[in-house]
């Protein structure tokens, strides 16, 4: 039986860290199983809000493609590729651009929302306006049926839906079929400081930190139940982010023990944080290796997106000279 | 010495007529001597316009580019494709639409005025707004020096020269020179009516119709002057359309005499007609006899827009490389 088609991607702008890799990547890996998956780095979309730093872009390309593969993202079994090496894409967002009503972008929540987040950049663009359009383009050319995305994407794939049925209902074909969002629980990750982990919040523990930055970040820097100010001090675990994340990497048992220990004044914090980072560094062990093997050998990075990209673009020639074709050009 | 580089393009969206052949097509053939010219069928541009046809865009396309050659465009020095068989061009536009501010575009005179006289389209799309975008990566993707434009193009090339020039700036290269405007004065042809030929007021006389065909169009329905109600009455030749033609296609000697007929009655309108059919059908001849010869040879026709297509890829390509590098893109 033909598996069903997932497409995803992520946009290359900035460094991946555990929320990252335990919420959406582990997931991209378990989909793989079932599902025939695109998984590919967003170097365009990153030029929405990133266009004035190229030098920022070029490098979280690279290290995206890496950390995709060191997650356990699997060439053999999926189609990894780099947007920018999928030209036919940019083709698609043009001639969706002829049929996209102004007014059905202009009225997506996050454009303005985004605005006033990056307030030190100027995003006032015409391609920032488009990004739905290009996402649309993503996603519609590999006809992929299920989109795994977060809950606040989900408006961004509603609009897909209606661009793609516009399309099939202007030229009478049915060209695309409707983009489902693939909704998944993921373990909430927490940073540093308690709040939820994220590069803009600055309480972030990235792939890339070597093992000494993550044992520092967490013993010198993570927080704990401020109700234990003193190593004889009982608290109360949920109040800790250290025994938050505790819950996405260590076992019952120790779940169990840090809890209780954290409760009776058992435990100091420091003995909880050193469990932690050795549950943290063990997990993190195979991905690092993987990583280090993979910036040692650039060629064979390369030639895992020069052919994932190779495959993913006879998939989509095969819809372009559809599309073409319904829109009067050859 | 290396010529300098000329582009222009015709959307394709209907047939050509007088208009367009003795003003914006004779003056590309003459440019020819002078300049390294690329001359395109923009029919991505069309669908700004007639997304919502695509029969009409397909027709149009062969049609324009049959009307090129037959004109006089000469594949061997100029090189002429068709927008769509160059797909950098789509990937350049969606590059340069990251960079370019929304209110830049909002702004483009010929914006509102286009959705006002096309108001039975709907017009209020993505792409329609992104016309300018995608014209300015039409010229500066082959750094074209000179762009043949009429008097109402000229806000748009000032546009496209604000866009490349800000992509110079923000990456701190010179990739693209200033396109410049290349205007030249061209014979205004009158339309059957009186008023300037033009497809919109169903006034003109096409590349396409038959020599039957312009011969009723002159003889049964051109305007004369008003005065001359009888064969008797003298007229005033500047007040006749016909004699505006003749203007175009007669020599001095019988515009004189047209004129002096007119003026003293003594010749009568279907005898200035009938020169005037003469000379147009003289005048049309060696274009049909090319048209025909190409629309009966369609492998021909490809074979031509293929290597014209090659020729420009090639050169947008070397382009292209240069832009990616800059926007951090490999």
């Amino acid at each position: 039986m033909k598996k069903e088609r997932v497409l995803s991607g992520m946009q290359s702008s900035g460094k991946l860290h555990l929320g990252n890799l335990v919420g959406a990547l582990s997931n991209w890996v378990a989909l793989q199983e079932k599902y025939d998956c695109f998984y590919f780095v967003a170097d365009w979309h990153a030029l929405t809000t990133g266009y004035a730093h190229p030098e920022e872009i070029r490098g979280s390309t690279n290290d995206l493609l890496v950390n995709f593969i060191a997650a356990g993202l699997d060439p053999e079994r999926s189609t990894i590729f780099i947007q920018s090496m999928v030209p036919q894409h940019a083709e698609l967002h043009l001639l969706l651009s002829m049929i996209t009503p102004l007014g059905w972008l202009e009225r997506v929540p996050t454009y303005k929302e985004k605005q006033e987040n990056l307030e030190e950049r100027d995003l006032a663009m015409y391609g920032f306006l488009g990004y739905p359009v290009l996402q649309t383009a993503d996603i519609v050319i590999y006809k992929a049926r299920h989109v795994p995305v977060g809950i606040d994407q989900m408006p961004h794939l509603e609009l897909s839906r209606e661009i793609a049925r516009r399309f099939n209902h202007l030229y009478r074909k049915n060209i695309f079929p409707d983009p489902e969002g693939l909704l998944t629980q993921f373990p909430k990750v927490t940073g540093l400081d308690g709040r939820k982990m994220s590069k803009s919040y600055d309480n972030a523990i990235y792939l890339s930190d070597a093992a000494e930055v993550v044992e520092h970040k967490i013993l010198r820097t993570m927080k704990t139940d401020p109700a234990r100010m003193r190593r004889t001090d009982k608290g109360d675990p949920e109040q800790s982010p250290v025994y938050q994340l505790h819950k996405v990497y260590s076992s019952p048992e120790e779940l169990a023990e840090v809890a209780e220990g954290c409760r009776t004044a058992g435990i100091g914090c420091i003995d909880c944080k050193k469990m932690l980072i050795k549950n943290v560094l063990r997990a993190l062990q195979p991905v690092w290796e993987k990583r280090n093997d993979l910036i040692s050998n650039p060629d064979r990075l390369y030639e895992i997106a020069r052919l994932g990209s190779e495959k993913a673009a006879a998939v989509a020639e095969a819809t372009m000279e559809e599309v073409r074709h319904a829109m009067g050009l050859r």
